[in-house]
């Protein structure tokens, strides 16, 4: 299938990359191409470097990547997710399914990023807004992004929330998933894109715990989970 | 040990009940004593009815109740919680443990309640600001409270977390949660009280875990959690 990633960050690279070893066709979205692949960091984590080493993964401007993919996965910074699906184009996002695994972070206070919006909102919601034609499932931003796509990274059960307005969407999600490796009974369906706001807002306690623990191989397991109708979730 | 627990709701009737199982001396705290025994409604959920059955627990006015205990739990509703802690004054809260138990929930809005304060506060941070004098830990705030004083409702492995500013009191909490059936592993420090802004804002996932599942009978568990030494936290 041919995917778009928007985001050329770890998160970006780490999805983009799994769904091109698992044989899709990728590109990887960011407003200036030119300038993603000149940037060489002296620690030898530029873009470019990461890319040669990438077959099936290509990177374009946000508008293009959108265009070409039949699933585009929102994995820019959350403070920046607007401007980067605007860039895209509702045109390009049209009648998509769009994957949004970001968190709106707001690190300008420094210390301890805060979430906005938050509570009476969600990052989830507010780009479904603004694209009322493109079917969001937010999913997979309750955890570090190498986990998203090697869940047996952390040993045993745990799970992966998923919030969107489409059932038809989120069944095709389900699928990418399982793709990943999740077992059915690690996808709890928490309802419409307005319960984003749950797994939204467990990133400050997800962000405590990595200091707590010291490192961010873990991941929310929710112990008692099944179906009000008896089926196990666990 | 003398315990006072503010709020006679299902949290406070059910914290204050299995203390005083535990062979403590229990006064639950609440704003008119008189008013709180009056209340009979028709379900029988009476709290006169409910002390009744209860030897070892009486009821007090905040103030009374809070100079009675050794410890006070502030099982109050978190939008109440700093008014009734300052009817319980805070001479007869200074020096103590505080066990906050609370969520900020404003339910004002109809529909599913909001938090207030959040992302940039919590309930527990302004609580130790307003009695700087009174050693503050937020705990068990993210479960139903059947399962805070009987973990193993919920079978399997599951966490509770603390925060606090003073170890000595965090160490009392903890003996506090090990005499209600939580294993050690169980209990993760996340740091100070500003810390306390993580579990708080669990609650709306929380909620919407509820919804999507249907019970309350469910817990958070860290999978991976380890802490940074290699010292299993599960």
């Amino acid at each position: 299938m041919r995917y778009a990633v928007l985001g050329t960050g770890d998160v970006g690279r780490t999805i983009g990359g799994k769904l091109a070893e698992l044989g899709h066709d990728v590109v990887l979205g960011t407003r200036d191409p030119g300038a993603t692949l000149a940037r060489t960091p002296e620690d030898g984590s530029g873009f470019a470097a990461w890319l040669e080493d990438r077959a099936g993964v290509r990177l374009a401007a946000f508008a293009d990547a959108a265009a070409h993919g039949e699933v585009v996965v929102n994995a820019t910074r959350g403070g920046a997710s607007l401007a980067a699906l605007d860039a895209a184009g509702a045109a390009n996002l049209r009648g998509k399914i769009l994957v949004d695994v970001a968190n709106p972070l707001d690190t300008s206070g420094g210390g301890i990023p805060v979430l906005d919006p938050v509570n009476t909102d969600s990052l989830g919601e507010a780009i479904q807004r603004r694209f009322p034609e493109t079917r969001v499932v937010k999913t997979l931003n309750t955890m570090n992004c190498r986990i998203m796509v090697d869940p047996g990274r952390v040993p045993g059960d745990h799970h992966v929330f998923v919030s969107g307005n489409d059932d038809g969407a989120k069944t095709a999600v389900r699928e990418l998933l399982f793709s990943f490796g999740w077992p059915g009974a690690a996808v709890i369906d928490l309802g419409d894109i307005g319960t984003a706001r749950g797994p939204e807002m467990v990133l400050p306690l997800w962000i405590r715990l990595w200091g707590a623990l010291g490192h961010a191989d873990f991941n929310f397991h929710i112990q008692g989970a099944r179906a009000a109708d008896g089926r196990p979730a666990d």
